[in-house]
């Protein structure tokens, strides 16, 4: 008989197709308990969903004293479970310093860099990482805080390209409690308890407030309204790529809307065409709100024109025209 | 020459067309800074807007010591700007132990039924009230907390009905600044102070250790993301609401729908869909995400049926249907 945990599991895999028939899936695998849960819950599920386990994969970021010893436990736990195993490492700091970006942004891009190599080494067609709810839900603050964006809050996706995130609907806790009651061990991230790090910061000091001053736990509640936004979010951006595809006349040099076709369209849906359209010739930079904002104020005619990454925006009336970076004719 | 904050005020009025030339505007006063800056801000802004100040009115909650100075405070300030003045009164505590409400909720509704009242005593077709940007985040915070409700994440409309709040878009020490520097008092609502509530648990302690985590002030991202949760929100509803004209088929005691139709509409409208189906039928009462879920199940034929507040929904294979309380022919 499945535990409540693997039930919720296998329904989370089935609402998302996560692991269809027939697919290979590589488990991401650190050793905290996260990951651990992740790789016995889907081995469990592959013989009930016909899917396979590939494999598990091991990033050593090489940044704690404990690197060693993490590496060891998932070696140990994969030869008990006869799992086909690999590594990598790096030394995540020193790259993070080379890149000038933050440790986490650093490991963040080497993990999945390692995670796609060794999906392919071992045939899989799937990689999947331990996010639980509560990622979901700090992420989600996280997001907030930061701004929310054009395109909406935004969330943790259950499965976004190859990489899946079958603990999406359950709760950190309760992965923990399943692993106890099993007897099974883990090894504690102890950069988990680093108040320097904004993740941590919400996870250990906003979120228990906020519990607080609801009178009970949000975390689910929290993760729910990201799950909601992301749905929402995604649904209009189909919508506005659809009007972009109406409305902007490509010309070699730019892209030129009817100005007063654009006043007309629903806010939702003008905000995330007009972000679509300066992404498309942004070359992977960063495309923001205040840009979004720029672009409705010369389109409202409080302005003749704004420059943003990669491209400029002037009114030519009766049109409005987001001209590719120095091709602007002014 | 307008202050920087004038300015903002005239922006939102203009905006979100709060106070058109013509237009008779009540100030719900209650002392505080922010209703004060209100009063000041708005009156500067009539002879410009074209709009006229009626007058402001002031409800005694009879909840604190410092009631009666506040009332005297607010009429002393109305008379040396000359601006009518109107009170009213309640013992907020009792009627809401009657009423088996929070002081709160209870307080909320005395104040706005005073205010709607007073507006027709001295001509008005405008309430304004003084929340602003950090009201905003505050409130989405706690809306998050709560569960964000299948319409989404909501936010303090700049205008629903007669209300109208022109400081939406500022925050509470740029007004509180802006007094200041006019010389002009205010007076402080000392349970503004009071853990209890859980609105002053998230202002001095939640969005502290938030502001905390991100390192820097965070309410003007929150702020905004409420904002455009609600535009699309505000979007998504209509387009619901059109949807559910046209799959929906209003018979006697029932609504019935085409399952596979329900089932290929896209998950945000169909969430939204089936929320007003059942809001037709619920007589006031509240319809959440929960309610949502079990239609769901039941469309998707995990459970015959589902009951709701005020109606059930069945599985009649090739219907969906949504029988008024008590009709249901099984």
């Amino acid at each position: 008989m499945p535990s409540a945990l693997q039930q919720q599991i296998r329904r989370t895999l089935t609402r998302h197709e996560l692991c269809p028939p027939g697919s290979r899936v590589l488990v991401g695998l650190s050793g905290g308990s996260d990951s651990v849960g992740l790789l016995l819950l889907l081995r469990d599920a592959s013989a009930h969903g016909g899917f396979q386990l590939a494999g598990a994969a091991h990033f050593n970021h090489g940044a704690r004293a404990t690197s060693e010893r993490d590496e060891d436990f998932c070696r140990d736990l994969t030869s008990r479970l006869d799992v086909p195993f690999l590594r990598d490492g790096a030394d995540v700091r020193r790259v993070a310093e080379t890149e000038r970006t933050s440790f986490e942004d650093g490991a963040r891009r080497l993990r999945y860099a390692f995670l796609h190599r060794a999906a392919q080494d071992l045939g899989a067609d799937r990689v999947a990482v331990g996010h639980t709810r509560d990622d979901q839900a700090e992420t989600f603050l996280l997001k907030l805080a930061r701004g929310a964006g054009a395109t909406g809050l935004g969330a943790v996706y259950p499965r976004r390209g190859e990489v899946i995130r079958p603990l999406l609907d359950v709760s950190r806790e309760d992965v923990r409690s399943w692993l106890r009651e099993r007897g099974q061990a883990w090894v504690e991230d102890e950069t988990n308890a680093d108040l320097c790090n904004p993740r941590n910061r919400i996870r250990h000091r906003v979120l228990p407030e906020l519990d607080g001053a609801y009178g009970g736990p949000t975390r689910a509640q929290l993760a729910r309204a990201a799950e909601l936004a992301r749905e929402d979010g995604q649904w209009l951006d189909a919508q506005a790529a659809a009007r972009l595809d109406v409305l902007g006349r490509k010309r070699p040099d730019c892209l030129e809307f009817d100005a007063a076709a654009l006043l007309v369209e629903p806010a939702p849906l003008r905000r995330r065409l007009l972000l679509q359209a300066m992404r498309s010739m942004a070359d992977g930079r960063e495309i923001g709100l205040e840009h979004v904002e720029s672009a409705a104020e010369v389109l409202r005619g409080e302005r003749r024109g704004a420059d943003v990454p990669g491209s400029r925006w002037e009114l030519r009336p009766p049109k409005l025209v987001l001209y590719r970076q120095g091709r602007s004719p002014a």
